[in-house]
């Protein structure tokens, strides 16, 4: 998907928070919001997307502040509030007798685990409310394709699971097991560097998601969604060879779609902004689970 | 008051709500934020007034969107539903018994009018909590000076009371009516031009102000808060002559701060984001009553 104007608003609130994480030295503030300012007034065009402007925009923070990874601290917080609420959610899960309805549960955690996220205006969550939102999964979710979603990984011998945020990638562990409780091996895929507060290889170890995995490997970049030009040779022989692909967040549903899809790609989101929501024509606020092509 | 680095992410954030108030047109709107970003990349520096970084971000979507007014439908929205509650606000004045208790409630009035305001990001208000907040308006007064005020009212002879938003001069007549009630004359000045949702001579008219103050003038210019560089001779000469300066609204108090102030300023406004909370040593979303000097 594409930009929309009121991105900029978006892209410029989560650079200017991520820039005062970075750094306290006020001059280098305003040096690095100088910077973002001038990026976007060159790049911010309608064939822009927002997940590569997302990418850029952090590349230049991390370089002007001098600080590789501003949310390492938040990303710890998230990733332990979510090992806190782990257990609660895995009986959820358990709960379920059927395997359809155990894998249907595990996607909506996951999705729900995607709530879990910093920084976006107006899209406030504390994870006291997880109650809530798990109460309320069924109910908000606006694009409902798990049963075919469920058909693709019971004839999948290999998927590619890629992940999003910290904190949430300790729920999809849950979604990892059931899928290889169909009979698949699933390859679990974090970003290859610090960005935003996407989940990395030292997340994976402290969610638990590394004893789970057949394997964990990485992008081979520090980019928002999916850059195939940047990613690693090893990422792309598991991404070629993968049957089905598990793609979490807003990141990879916005590179997603800009990509000629061949394959099943489920993608498993909420809509925590109005230009994503519109794409996929459903509210903001609201769970997509959504097989591609 | 200099500008915060988070300054940037509000002034982008309102921009581009007014861009898309401004025009339908997407590639206009794409050239606007693009020329609001170029303008960012070189002007948002430590030294800037939000203030005046407002009224040349607005001056530029303007240009660019080919909209002189683009706020002129929300101002009039504003104004009706000011004048529907009017009447209940009015008998919160006239309820109170002496002189003073009147005055203080009107300039609790004037401030709890400052609330209606559109598009600044985390200051959300709807008109129907008025009652709220008229029931919180002692209690949200961070800084109380309405008595220091109050006794400079009763000196002046002659009085310039400046406005702020479209809306907010409805509440401001009852002010206006006690100032004069203590034997002064009141100068009321509205801005220029239209620039964001501030109040214009269209503004005073409709919301009767212009039947109760002695004479309503325009500061000359189309600028956020107090620009003297661009204010007519006629605004000039009455800011010279008045004995107190009744200032509304955070813009005033942003530029204000910014001058050499020689005789008594009141200021009555809300403190509705963190940079100007901060600069007043109080609270986000509370009521300030100050007097300059």
């Amino acid at each position: 998907m594409k930009v929309k104007p009121e991105c900029a608003a978006c892209i410029v609130h989560r650079g200017i928070q991520e820039i005062i994480e970075a750094t306290e030295d006020e001059i280098v503030r305003f040096q690095a919001v100088n910077e973002l300012m001038k990026f976007l007034a060159e790049k911010f065009t309608p064939q822009g997307v927002p997940a590569d402007l997302g990418t850029q925009r952090d590349r230049i923070i991390k370089r002007i502040t001098e600080n590789p990874d501003p949310y390492k601290n938040k990303k710890q917080i998230s990733n332990r509030k979510a090992l806190e609420l782990f257990p609660k959610v895995k009986k959820l899960v358990e709960s379920e007798v059927s395997t359809e309805k155990r894998f249907r549960k595990a996607c909506l955690c996951a999705i729900v685990g995607n709530i879990l996220e910093f920084d976006i205006p107006d899209h406030t969550f504390k994870l006291e409310s997880l109650d809530d939102h798990m109460k309320n999964a069924e109910k908000d979710l606006a694009i409902d394709e798990i049963a075919k979603i469920y058909e693709e990984a019971k004839k999948a011998r290999e998927i590619l699971y890629l992940t999003d945020n910290a904190g949430e990638i300790v729920f999809d562990t849950l979604l990892v097991k059931e899928l290889q409780n169909l009979g698949a091996n699933v390859t679990v895929a974090v970003k290859g560097g610090p960005i935003i507060n996407d989940a990395t290889l030292e997340d994976a170890e402290a969610s638990g998601i590394t004893k789970i995995a057949n394997r964990v490997i990485t992008t081979g970049t520090d980019a928002v969604g999916l850059n195939s030009k940047e990613c690693s040779k090893e990422f792309l022989e598991e991404y070629g060879l993968a049957d089905l692909i598990i793609a979490k967040g807003m990141g990879y549903a916005e590179s997603l779609t800009e990509l000629k899809i061949e394959k099943p790609h489920a993608l498993l989101f909420r809509t925590k902004c109005n230009p994503v929501a519109e794409f996929f024509q459903v509210p903001k606020g609201r769970n997509v689970a959504k097989l591609l092509p």
